[in-house]
């Protein structure tokens, strides 16, 4: 269990979630932040993560971890669905220590 | 630079790339195998790399690497575009030495 913070991907406009990502680093100061995307949204996640990452704040997070799994469902035929999930985790560089 | 297969993920039927990756670890024998996208058909990676790699070769392979990108290409009006980009490679289980 973890207090870090997540941005669920969407269809809210494109760039609403790269300023949510972007404002985590920014004026939250987290030192990560994880990108969650299910099925057609997989690909938007990507998106995000590359915009937020190598454009706004490029030089300042790295990617930490991706990982890909599946969920199932029961849609109201009461059958199972099964659809593909991402977790994209952008992690804040460490500065180097300042030396006196 | 490396022989390892590689599987692109298009529009065709979606089965058709599922076998191609379980071909590759069965009938070609390969120790590993990296699906690639871009844009829209990165969900479908991700979609082919679970049903390949949790259903047709359960306990037979593990997720070994997952990489994301961008590329940037010039459109009919020289505009230039990026679109996302994705690798998922999977690796076949090392099955136990033999011990006599």
């Amino acid at each position: 269990m973890t207090d870090e913070p997540t941005i669920f991907i969407g269809n809210k406009p494109f760039m609403n979630y790269v300023t949510a990502v972007v404002m985590q680093f920014t004026a939250r100061n987290a030192p990560s932040v994880t990108i969650r995307a299910r099925g057609k949204f997989i690909t938007r996640a990507v998106d995000v993560a590359e915009v937020a990452g190598k454009r706004f704040l490029e030089g300042n997070v790295t990617l930490k971890n991706i990982g890909i799994g599946s969920e199932a469902f029961q849609n109201e035929d009461n059958k199972t669905i099964r659809v593909s999930t991402i977790a994209i985790t952008l992690e804040r560089i460490k500065e180097p220590e300042q030396t006196l």
